[in-house]
């Protein structure tokens, strides 16, 4: 089973996905250097990166991801596209390799034998988001321009609480994710049957450990 | 069962994929007006369009195909990546993406019950080629530099015939298509149980259709 945490802005921009992906601090360097000139590449190996991700055999019951291969498509690449970033050929190419994807590929969230496939979204407002930024103070997130952390929170409003433009995959969790870490993890254990779509769960999220690290390593 | 045709330079270049792939047109006239600009994306959607190809469902015993995902990685991105056009971390992204179709997409030429896995080398030399597209004057190839045949040509010969670098995934069988066209296709219906892997063949080739489609046609 797949439960995939598509998360509000704070947690899209360099944080975590950044950590796991090989090459993926030269890439993201080039792609801040120059977005216009390499924002092609670096989606199409967040698309590769994505699908290994949604692949990946695991021993538990229930994966957890950041980020899946359909907010990269719905968010950031719509982001980079309708900001100028990305070329109308390269934003073609890019659909083209995630309608392939969709269409030959298991990444679809599954939960066999259960009632539910599950999206959660960690809903952010972009002023927590940025606050967050500053407090984190991480070298390469201080370039991102406010702008750019609003574009990618109204994407994920519109595609999955307004439901503007782009299909909903499956069923979306909305979680509160201005809130404290401490409170976010007390609604995490509150709702972790849901979350988890009723999966077996041995025990609760530790406060020491961020959300979503926790709840994959359930 | 997959045969590969993998073209010489002067199959390779303007000729036959371009009005196959969808889009392809737009994309190539990027290509060519700013290739270090927009090489990366024109190879990503080659590797893609190579995918459908290579796993597209047929009805009749043989597939023949133009070139491959292997040539295109091999040859193509290789070159554009020795030529300067390439950025280092784009030619990486490539290679990763092709690891993955090679692991992950059932692109390997096979013959289920038979002996043999065959790629066809329509080998030509450069000045051929080049006389070749002379000699069509089709628009689109007027601003093709013969440094550019002369680099793939090397390419293929150091692949299929030296094997000087990358690995071949199959038998090679090469045909000399310096010779006229007439002459390739006695050599064709001469050799075609060895070029259709001994598959049943009903009729011999046409001599006014081209040996590669009417080879597909069988």
């Amino acid at each position: 089973m797949h439960i995939w945490a598509s998360g509000a802005a704070d947690q899209i921009i360099g944080d975590g996905l950044y950590t796991t992906l090989r090459h993926i601090s030269l890439l993201m360097e080039l792609m801040y250097s120059d977005p216009a000139r390499y924002s092609c590449m670096f989606q199409s190996y967040v698309q590769l990166t994505m699908m290994d991700n949604h692949t990946a055999p695991v021993e538990k019951p229930i994966k957890m991801m950041e980020r899946s291969i359909h907010s990269g498509r719905y968010c950031f690449i719509e982001n980079l596209h309708r900001g100028g970033l990305m070329a109308d050929a390269e934003y073609a190419v890019l659909d083209q390799w995630f309608q392939w994807i969709t269409a030959n590929v298991n990444v679809q969230p599954d939960l066999i034998g259960m009632a539910g496939r599950t999206r959660m979204y960690l809903r952010t407002s972009p002023e927590v988001a940025l606050e967050r930024i500053r407090r984190r103070s991480r070298d390469e997130e201080r370039a991102i321009p406010e702008s750019y952390v609003r574009a990618l929170h109204e994407l994920h409003e519109d595609w999955l609480v307004r439901r503007a433009q782009f299909p909903v995959p499956c069923q979306v969790l909305v979680l509160d994710a201005d809130q404290d870490l401490s409170l976010l993890k007390e609604e995490f254990n509150v709702r972790k049957q849901e979350i988890l779509c009723r999966s077996e769960v041995k025990s609760p999220v530790k406060s020491d450990r961020p959300a979503a690290a926790s709840a994959a390593a359930v």
